[in-house]
């Protein structure tokens, strides 16, 4: 049986304890749910200021310029790049998730459409499993294009090889997926999936929402085609933070995209109605971004730059290897089903377990200071940030949930929780 | 010839002379650029504490319901809609402007091609003087569509009467203006304009990037169509603060646009794969917003909702009569050439003036504190913004110029300033 002695002597010994005080945390809570929206790096505070009070406030539009704002998504694209494995110049930091999907997602099947052999294709795989914001925006493009293209849901990721196969994979032009799902925390390998693609004639997209900053990524390593993902999660960016996207060099030339806004142009002040689009990782920008929220992207990016991803990646694992086995130690006796892989390789930096009752037991977890998230059908999730967790925090949080579930102490919401 | 003394004569009778304490104004500036970037309310450092410090750092997650940020967008709608003449409902705030602008085209063009009457037009109108972003969104759009829509640019705003009448005028499908003109300070009489574009059956979208705080907008009352606008100019939310949508009660069941991301979903969290669009404006959203930069729009439009935008409007054009008239008192033998209409009706709340060495004299005027900004080709624009310019700031303006244009104090770079 693990002990608590036995956390505390893994924190004692954890070359990243160091980290936690760079963040604010609130006396009492276990923050389980960095996969939803990271905590606060404390220096944002500091650098808010100094975005409002000086370059607004004192400095006023001359900080376009003097202050770097223009720069700026580029700036911290540079800055992430390493984070998942890309290259200078390839990254941007701009909009959200969901219109950088539309980008690339679009860019992809005109490329496709752009290719002597493939301009027949009309078929677009994700997973039914997507995040649904995927799975719309996707429809949402599709629907607009005239040329009959159709999204297809594979019902399980393992589908995949099947739908790349024979006569049905002569059709697929864009294979778009999150490497880590959303719900279960289950890891695409990357490498290998991109390879399948690309055997297909397809390309391929990674939605690295729950990836980046949370397991190694290897963007040009694995050869993908695109890229999105988001900056409020592992990354601590803050609330609603600006995403990413991530066009490899070798797409440059060819890349394309509907949202050609004046971000996009070559000369953006020379203000000529002509369009002409810039060379680069600039095509995938679009309008004047939300300079406030985009500065606090750098503190959380910082204290990245300080870190290992191969010590952080150690680190989430024995976090989530600890939770799963405390779990099996102490709450036994339970309806709970883990639906997060055991395997290593495939699993991402949380770990998410079903319960008949999932949503009022997360509830009463929330309501005693452990924070994680629910997410339907019956899905409670626990998200491992090793910049911030303590093995200590592991072990109280399963002692609440264990105290939780053996008193039958939450309420059930006959509405929300279908008992199975 | 009006003196100094005048000015401060006006400026002890200003009703709106005491909102200037509300923003947080460097000394030795006189700011003429608050249609580029607006000053900074005083209030907004305050507020990114509690957003950054409380709602973040203490709060975490459970802050997207405690401390309203999913309402946001919503609910600074509601804040925004009377200054444009919108009703409840009708306005969100969201995304940037050239997202935005995508948004409306699309709904637009996608209502006539659902129109019996009007499926087969496919023209879209703008002006070539229009923001040139604007310009290449549509091109962005339209070359995403394969019915061979095209984009047809108006060599002058007084062509539109011949553009929509007769045979032409029955392929028009759209027709999206800027309600005042970026450069010349030019304003559209959105009325009369959207009834002409109404009689060629064709839909009027208004960009209110330089109208909305800036001159009265009655949307509703002019039936106009589509708007999108912008919250970092005079309406002080800050650089780069999300930008605005808004959709008449009218057309929100027709309304469709290709950015369909979950926050348009009528169950966001069921996270269900098959979409829904929720009914009404939340159809204009697309993903998770930037909640800093968000937030920090309510600062500015709390000022609003302190003032008549009849007052507003009456002062900002005494302010820019009053520049017109002291340029012509005082810079009269130097090569300037107004472009901006002096009939009120017409004119924004900006004057713009060229001068063979505009940028080089914008230069020399913000060296010595005097901030309005340049557009090629060499218009130099100073806007007036009536909650914090005083009557003063713009005798002191005029004066600093003057002293510039007299002395020929400015260097001038042959790169960048063409003599005609």
């Amino acid at each position: 049986m693990t002990t608590e002695q036995d956390c505390l002597a893994l924190d004692a010994a954890d070359p990243l304890a160091a980290q936690r005080v760079q963040f604010a945390l609130p006396d009492g809570v276990i923050y389980l749910d960095g996969n939803s929206l990271g905590a606060r790096p404390k220096a944002s505070l500091q650098r808010a200021q100094q975005v409002i009070a000086a370059e607004w406030g004192d400095d006023l539009i001359r900080s376009w310029n003097t202050a770097g704002w223009y720069d700026l998504p580029r700036r911290l694209g540079n800055l992430l790049a390493p984070i998942v494995g890309a290259a200078a110049d390839e990254v941007v930091v701009t909009d959200t998730t969901s219109v950088n999907l539309f980008k690339a997602l679009a860019a992809a099947i005109k490329m496709q459409a752009d290719h002597p052999g493939r301009a027949g294709r009309r078929v677009i795989i994700t997973e039914r499993d997507n995040f649904p914001s995927d799975i719309y925006m996707a429809e949402g493009l599709l629907g607009w294009l005239e040329r009959g293209y159709q999204l297809k849901l594979l019902e399980s990721w393992s589908d995949l090889p099947a739908a790349l196969s024979g006569e049905a994979g002569q059709q697929v032009a864009v294979v778009m997926l999150t490497h880590v799902n959303y719900r279960t925390g289950r890891m695409f390998d990357m490498t290998a999936t991109t390879a399948q693609i690309h055997a297909a004639g397809a390309l391929a997209i990674w939605d690295l929402a729950h990836s980046a900053g949370a397991v190694p990524v290897a963007l040009n390593a694995a050869n993908a085609d695109f890229a999105v993902g988001c900056t409020y999660k592992y990354l601590n960016g803050g609330p609603g933070s600006p995403a990413f996207i991530w066009v490899p060099q070798r797409h440059h030339a060819q890349f394309a995209q509907p949202l050609t806004g004046w971000w996009t142009h070559r000369q953006p002040f020379a203000m000529q109605p002509a369009y002409a689009p810039v060379a680069g990782i600039g095509r995938a920008l679009c309008g004047t971004q939300p300079v406030v929220s985009l500065a606090l992207v750098e503190c959380g990016l910082e204290i990245f730059g300080q870190v290992a991803m191969a010590a952080l990646r150690a680190k989430s694992l024995a976090l989530s290897d600890l939770f799963i086995a405390l779990l099996e130690e102490h709450c036994a006796g339970h309806p709970l089903e883990l639906i997060t892989p055991r395997a290593h390789a495939e699993r991402g930096s949380q770990v998410s377990v079903m319960h008949p009752h999932g949503y009022a037991v997360m509830q009463a977890l929330i309501a005693r200071g452990v924070i994680g998230d629910y997410r339907e059908p019956q899905v409670m999730r626990f998200g491992f940030t090793p910049l911030y967790t303590s093995y200590q925090d592991v072990w109280r949080a399963v002692m609440v949930l264990k105290d939780i579930l053996d008193r039958s102490d939450y309420q059930v919401d006959a509405k929300r929780d279908a008992v199975t």
